[in-house]
């Protein structure tokens, strides 16, 4: 028999996917350049020449086994060296190959860090506003998800809030920063305050709290920002990446989990994910994708345009009178909607091809997302429609 | 707090990896080239060069987010429908790119399958020898795995022992077909009678009862063998394969579900896997790997070794009075070992450098399985000691 709550899962369709069908379809009436499609946060930035150098000489220069043969279950160990130092040199940490676990992109990452540091009932917390997936990649480990409101002054992490959620259920704490949908970065100071409250807690309730710290954003910073490196200040911490957004390279699914290695069984993180990759099916990342990154690990797509493309629409939102915290990276902006029912309100912006997503999924009401991954040139031709869109439908210019 | 679960999962260490890992070293000391390392099925013949050829062609042609951009969550439409149009043309099906789930090699397959067709606490059923990986893909659904004990006299199935296992509890039965580790292919016959066996029960029970078909072995198939194609007997199958074996790729984790389009919900299938790995994290393939192996579906590496290879080590495990059953492909072959404590006689093997790996672990007592994916100089330098080891241990020759 097909597996009841999957089949359920069929009918909870994306309100993102749903939106981005809709963008492309409408594209087929007036074309798709004049559809100002800010649905989807796929890279439109090119993938670092050096990184398809790279695949191309291993081609020509590796025997078939090296190039394509199988992965240890724990991962390349040159890549996984590679990667610890590269993290070292830059974030001054300690990490050895032995704390690196190569995961098919962040959501891989999640999935297996999840698993590894909490057990079926047990609680996650996670702050508002989150990236929806993390309910399926929760729910999936028998955990439980639980959501601290926003605190939409400054998108950064509600701490009384956050305390009347916390419990000895809690086996770990999940944040994203960079952050998708706000674009905001944790600040030292907040981070130093959540370490502090962690630490303080884990000794209240004798147990480990684990920090799942989702960083796909992490190379997506602009000018100004306070973007410490999480797991310097806690080292319950497993931080997860991506090579998607910074090397543009989503379709390959690489990135992976590193444990701090001042962590609870640091040693044994890796082969306790390489254990969970065994049920699942997962195994490791492509061996040609392990192989490739490590080869421009210090490397990223030039990713400029986010920024110039954030100046832009933070300017203009700001100067219709949209209320708006300024981005500190990442390629989304999340401005509060001209009315309550965030839904409402992009669905009218579609009828001026402003394809906007409301906040509704990401836990807050009344916001909605942009994701400016798109060509600046057309971010300056949205900007009159985004004006006749305010003015026309609730009269502000 | 670390997951207990997992962290007991370390205890139980792969004999296959262990009997490797020691040929390793073993080489170390005499040079690998004269250990005969029968331990592992990792595929010595290098890729077709079309297939190198078509990555290399598609890094200078394609822009990079065709090349390395998002899969749809249920694969790429091109590649899928790429995969129906060979497998109907081969097998006489008639499959659509929608019955196709792209997934990372027949592991990702087989995990994705049980969990589409089972719910925690369903029994599925497999028949021994089998590969000691199912019980983590079985036991991460909540599923639970029964094994029907052998026909240790054709390694085909073993009905009678089928029958009293079967029950109402059953959601699926997962066959391996051409068999690692036996190298046996099921006959028509037995597929035939394994059709009309499930189809009766289905009616008897009231409910579907799938067929998870593990095919990576599909296209080494040798002279003579019968080598029917499962899913043309019984709708409610499920087929599972990988490209690791045929075109020697098993580091790039690339394979699918197919599923019958007669199956229930045939056109679910695929989409119900989607959600399925929104959960694992596992999301799809390499994009890259996806378009590479669409361009070469119907060739394979050349795996002529393999039938010569086996042709040696069959006529010289006769020759020195082995029970064997003839293999009718892969690249393994599963005598019965001259003493009943398969262990030991693996172990005393060693002496003579010869790494063969015990048959407890595929759920069969008293025999052991030889890898023969190695290179035939050194098949044909192992005989003498393998002549050597039966004589002085146990005085045949």
């Amino acid at each position: 028999m097909i597996n009841a709550q999957y089949k359920e899962m069929l009918k909870g369709k994306s309100v993102i996917r749903q939106l981005s069908e809709f963008a492309t379809k409408r594209g087929q009436e007036i074309g798709y350049e004049n559809v100002f499609d800010y649905s989807l946060g796929n890279p439109s930035v090119p993938v670092p020449k050096e990184f398809n150098d790279g695949l191309t000489e291993m081609i020509g220069t590796l025997s078939s086994m090296e190039l394509h043969g199988y992965s240890p279950s724990v991962g390349i160990a040159s890549v996984k060296d590679a990667i610890a130092e590269s993290l070292n040199r830059r974030f001054g940490m300690n990490y050895t190959g032995n704390h690196i676990f190569p995961t098919t992109g962040a959501a891989g990452a999640i999935a297996h860090a999840l698993r590894c540091v909490t057990e079926p009932g047990d609680e996650v917390i996670t702050f508002a506003p989150f990236f929806p997936e993390y309910n399926p990649y929760v729910s999936g480990t028998g955990a439980v998800l639980k959501v601290v409101p926003a605190d939409t002054e400054s998108f950064q992490i509600n701490f009384e809030a956050f305390d009347e959620i916390m419990n000895e259920n809690t086996a770990a704490v999940l944040i994203n920063t960079p952050n998708n949908p706000s674009g905001i970065v944790y600040s030292t100071e907040t981070i130093t305050r959540l370490a502090d409250y962690l630490y303080k807690k884990e000794q209240e309730y004798g147990h480990d709290i684990f920090l799942i710290s989702d960083e796909p954003y992490r190379e997506i910073i602009f000018a100004g920002a306070d973007s410490p490196y999480v797991s310097k200040f806690y080292d319950n911490t497993l931080s997860c990446y991506s090579y998607s957004k910074s090397l543009s390279l989503p379709g390959e699914r690489i990135g992976y989990v590193a444990a701090n290695p001042k962590c609870t069984d640091a040693e044994l993180i890796s082969v306790i994910c390489s254990q969970i990759s065994r049920g699942t099916g997962h195994n490791c990342p492509s061996s040609m994708m392990q192989l490739g990154v490590a080869r421009v690990l210090d490397l990223t797509s030039d990713m400029s345009v986010y920024e110039t493309n954030m100046n832009i629409l933070y300017r203009e939102l700001t100067a219709l009178g949209f209320e708006v915290v300024k981005p500190g990276g990442t390629f989304y902006i999340f401005p509060k909607a001209l009315e309550e029912d965030a839904v409402a309100f992009c669905n009218k912006a579609k009828d001026y091809d402003l394809i906007l997503v409301p906040s509704d999924s990401f836990g807050v009401k009344g916001y909605f997302r942009m994701a400016y991954c798109i060509d600046t040139e057309k971010v300056e031709r949205s900007i009159p429609a985004l004006r006749r869109f305010v003015k026309e439908v609730y009269g502000r210019s």
